[in-house]
Formats: C-alpha cells, sequence, structure tokens
C-alpha cells in the first residue's frame, strides 16, 4: 500500500505517470472529424482529451465512477471556528447513509457509486494551535484508507469530505503549502459572521505560528495541520494516479488536501479537474495556486463531494460528445468552406 | 394560435404571466429545512425556486423536457458571412434525424426528447441587406411554427437552432434591438478568419443602415433582420410564458432571437435561464442586456441547443437536490450552534 510508510508516501509522490499521449492524440484526431465547427465543444474536448490521457484510451468512459466522501472530526472545532457543532459529522454521516444529503441526490444523479468512510469520529484529532492534529502513524492510517478506497478499473473518482472545523484546517494547510496573508485563505465557512472568521483568523495564525518550526515537507504539513479525512483524500488522490485514474476535485478542503503535496510537486494536480469554485474566499485563491480552472462555479458551498458531482454531468457531456458523434464523412456533412 | 397575426403576437408580449409566489415561499420554505447550511447550494437553489415559480409547486420536477431545435437558411450567406456553407443546415438537420450530432448525444444524457424543425430550407430568407429576410406572412408562419411546438405539459424546453448564415442575423437582431457599435455584435461564428469578422461586420453595419428609417417593433425588427429559425423561438419563448413552462437559452442566436422582445418588454425573460455563455464574443454583452447570468462558462459555440442541454444537467441537479434531499427533522441533524 502506497501510504503504510512515510518513505512509501514520498517516493509515490517523486514517481508521478503521465497520461498516454498517443491516446491523446489518437482522440484529438477523432474530435477534428466530428460533426462541428472545430474546438467548439472547447472545454468539453479538453475534458475528453484529459480522460482519454489518464484512461489511455481514444474513447475514454464513466461507467464506473465512485463517489469517496471521507468524514472526520477536529480538535480545533474547541475554538468555535465552525456555524454549526461537532456532533454534525456524524449525524450528517448517518444522513448519507440514509440517502438524504444533497450529495445523495447528486451522486444519483450522476450515476455515481457513494462510499461514506468516516474515518475516528469519536477521536477528533488534537487542537492543532497546541500540537500536530495526527501522529504520524494516524495521518498514515487516514492516507491508507483513502488510497484503498481507489479501487483498479474505476473510470473517474469524485473526492468529498465531512467534517466539522475542516474549513479551519483546510486554511491552514493552504496558507503553510502557499503563503500568503492568513486572512486569504480563511472564509466563512458554513455560515461563520464577521466575528467568527475573525477568531477562526486567529486560530489558523496561531496554528501556523505553533507549527513554524517544524518541517514543512508534504507528510509534516498534513501531520501537523491537516485531519484523517484530509489525509484521506490526499491519499486517495495519490493512489488514483498510480492507477490512471481521474479525479474530480470539489471544494475548498478537497483542494487544501492536495495543496502541501502540490506546493511540492506542482504535477499532482495534473490528473485532477477541479469541478467548481465555491463560494469560499479561499477557493479561488487555491485554485489558482494549484493551476487549476474550475468546470463550474454556481456559488456551492456545501462540501460532501456536491460541487464535484455536478461537475461530474459535465464531464459525462464531454465523454458522451466525444464518443458518439458522428464524423464528417459518417454524416455526410460538408466541412469548411 | 398566439402568432398566427402580428396584433395576437404583440398582444401577447403585452400581458406576460407572472410566477407564482405561493409555490417559490413554499419551496423557500422546504429549502431552509434541508440538511445543509443556509444558501449553501447557492444557483442550485435559486434554479429550484425559478421553476417552482414557473411550474407552480413547492417541488418541481424535470419528467417532460424538450429540446427544440429550429433550422432556417439566410439569403444573407451569399455574402461568405459563413465558415461553411449554406448546404450544411439541411445536411446537419439529416444528422440530427440519424441521431450523429453533439445535441443527439447532449439531449440523450439529459434526457430530453428531440424536435427538429426545419422551415423552408429550400426557400431562405431574403438577403437582408437589400430588403427585409422575411414577409410579415413569413415571420408569422415561423412564430406559429415554433408556438406549436411547445404543448402543455411540458416541464421545460430548451432551444437550439442551426442555420448557415445565423450569427450574421443574430448580430443584426442585437444591433437593432440594444444598439452599440456593430463591431462589438459580430464574431467568428463558426470560424471566420478577421478577413471574414470585418466583412461580416460591414455586411450587418450595411443591413442596419437599409433598415434604418423601418420600424423598429419587435415584430418589424423580426421581420427585417430575423429569419425562420429566429422567429420560431421567439415564438416558442412566447408561448412557453403563457402556459408557464421555463425556457433554457442557449448560445448567442437564441438570445438574439429574443432580443427584440426584451428591447421592448425586458419582462419576456423572466422564465428563460441563460443555459451558458458561449465564445461568440457579442453573446456575452447580450447576456448582460437581457439581464440574465449564464448557467455555464465553458466557452462553447456549436449553437443546436449544445450548451442549453449541458445546461439542463446542472438544473435537474438543482431539482434533485431540491426535491430528494432529507430535512433536519427526517435526519436527526442539528442545526447551527
Amino acid at each position: 500500500m502506497i501510504s503504510s510508510t512515510r518513505s512509501r508516501f514520498e517516493a509515490a509522490l517523486s514517481a508521478l505517470p503521465s497520461p498516454d499521449a498517443c491516446a491523446i492524440a489518437a482522440a484529438r484526431a477523432r474530435q477534428a472529424q466530428l460533426t462541428k465547427p472545430p474546438g467548439s465543444l472547447a472545454r468539453l474536448e479538453e475534458i475528453a482529451l484529459f480522460f482519454a490521457g489518464w484512461q489511455g484510451v481514444e474513447r475514454p468512459m464513466l461507467e464506473r465512477g465512485r463517489a469517496l466522501i471521507f468524514a472526520g472530526n477536529h480538535g480545533v472545532a474547541v475554538h468555535g471556528v465552525s456555524a454549526f457543532p461537532p456532533e454534525v459529522t456524524a449525524q450528517m454521516v448517518a444522513n448519507f447513509a440514509a440517502g438524504g444529503a444533497a450529495i445523495n441526490a447528486l451522486a444519483t444523479l450522476a450515476d455515481l457509486e457513494i462510499r461514506v468512510l468516516p474515518i475516528e469520529l469519536d477521536r477528533p484529532t488534537a487542537d492543532f494551535t497546541r500540537a500536530p492534529a495526527t501522529t504520524e502513524a494516524e495521518c498514515l492510517a487516514a492516507l491508507s484508507i483513502g488510497a484503498e478506497a481507489v479501487e483498479p478499473g474505476l473510470h473517474a473518482i469524485i473526492l468529498g469530505e465531512m467534517g466539522i472545523g475542516n474549513s479551519t484546517a483546510a486554511a491552514a494547510l493552504a496558507a503553510r503549502s502557499f503563503g500568503g496573508a492568513v486572512s486569504d485563505w480563511v472564509g466563512p465557512g458554513t455560515g461563520l459572521d464577521r466575528d467568527g472568521v475573525e477568531r477562526k483568523t486567529q486560530v489558523v495564525a496561531d496554528a501556523l505560528a505553533f507549527h513554524a518550526d517544524a518541517p514543512h515537507s508534504p507528510f509534516d504539513t498534513l501531520c501537523r495541520v491537516g485531519g484523517r479525512e484530509i489525509a484521506a483524500m490526499a491519499g486517495a488522490v495519490l493512489r488514483a494516479r498510480q492507477l490512471g485514474i481521474p479525479v474530480i476535485l470539489d471544494g475548498f478542503i478537497s483542494c487544501a488536501a492536495v495543496a502541501p503535496l502540490a506546493a511540492a510537486t506542482p504535477a499532482i494536480v495534473d490528473h485532477c479537474l477541479a469541478g467548481h469554485c465555491s463560494a469560499e474566499p479561499g477557493h479561488g485563491l487555491l485554485l489558482e495556486k494549484l493551476g487549476l480552472e474550475p468546470l463550474l462555479r454556481l456559488g456551492m458551498r456545501l462540501g460532501e463531494g456536491s460541487g464535484a458531482a455536478v461537475a461530474t454531468l459535465i464531464v459525462r457531456a464531454a465523454l458522451a460528445t466525444h464518443a458518439q458523434m458522428a464524423t464528417f464523412a459518417e454524416a455526410g456533412v460538408s466541412s469548411r468552406a
């Protein structure tokens, strides 16, 4: 398993597979013959090429898509950094299981299998303003859970999360990975008021100061200011890369999960699509740092993989047109004058 | 039939039904109880309220959605204003019938019935640089075809078009309706080069000059610089409004079809969603003039209703979450701290 030891995690991050250039060329040649003005499907064509490259086929598919929803609890929640109480994490996990959450409706619509993986909800991470959020062993265990949830043969994975307090961890991860003003990375999350955002900003600043002298490697940053569901998402992204499976990222938290990895190794997101840009103010900046252009800008800010699940519909549109359209020759349509 | 005479067209435009405020209030009350932070689905919530209002129900649906693809030919094509020859209109209509076009793949994905309505393809409109594009009778006939394609009981209609030369007509319609520099409204369409765009701009300027002294009523503008598929789309929008059926507009051409109506009566687009903002440069400006914020910005520029069909997937996400999510009480989830 890639993430069962720290050294395997680091080795995986330093040996990232590339997409299949031949498959991309074949897909591009096909697109040039489809009954449409060249380039007129724009982003849809780019998505099809992206999937062709990672799946290594001219006509990529999405029959086996899986939404992975990781959940964890956060010691930093004691500082009142969320509009909701910590017990909501477990309550929402029950809601996922019962089929009542937004992600259930969206995954059904997008024809995605849902796997909900709560990770030790009764053991919140440590309050990272005064200790590492997780021990190395806890972080490795969470990385492994994420990695193991990604199996060969999947056509795409969609990342989502649930964890009261985790936008605070995400802000700390992004700030520690990419620098800049702490306030640029801190937002209202599920709905903090202005005082709450100020308090949250101070909490993140305190955490960054506490860990300032510790090593800044991806693994260390994940341990110190991350969380179990966050490490699991990082593990899933790494494992998906090894298997050539495209990943659709969701909002600020899922992007923050890859931030420490991307700060060291920008190519880690080459197999990732940004599903959307959320309303959380730091998300747009984080997407810029990751070099990802989001598919959607609908102002969503729910998490759970909801934005990525909606974006999956756009991916389906891309793959359907790419696979199903007739060529000029097949349809007897004249090409350009 | 609303559009069988000019006076009926004008009467319909002056007596536009409003959405059902009670249904919107009921839908809003439901949203406040769903298991998510208030407002966190953002645009998806707005879409659900929009559909609730027009359908007049708390939980709107989209079981019967229809994509209407109108096709027409344009006399102005003699000026070389398109990258493709005029016979492509009929060839693409055949491609739609055979199931090989982008809209076929997208409508199948979005679970939309497709109706393709070619309108007298063997009789192009007149060259509108020197005559009205259509007679009043021809324009009324096309308006009626559009209106008749919209039936009570549909949950939404998606508008699309095919017509070599129709982005020239669209530019003329937009410019005559909203003014501004002609060059702001003229773009490459299916793929003109810079010389082609310059030629097209001159053609539109010539047309505007030729018709400058003619009346500028919506009907007159449709007759003078429109086209049959364009008038049909206008007729469909009007009829959908009378029946309380939401409309998803596609690109520059479908928006230009309502431009003359909207310039006189801005509320005509109140039951319309802008599916996307296309790459055609005038489309973004036209959406501003119409007061519509597009759901998608994917750089698409294909027409055929393709952008609207992709946007239908977003509408489905909105309606699915609105209808299917559990409430806080049902799920036993704590609300805000």
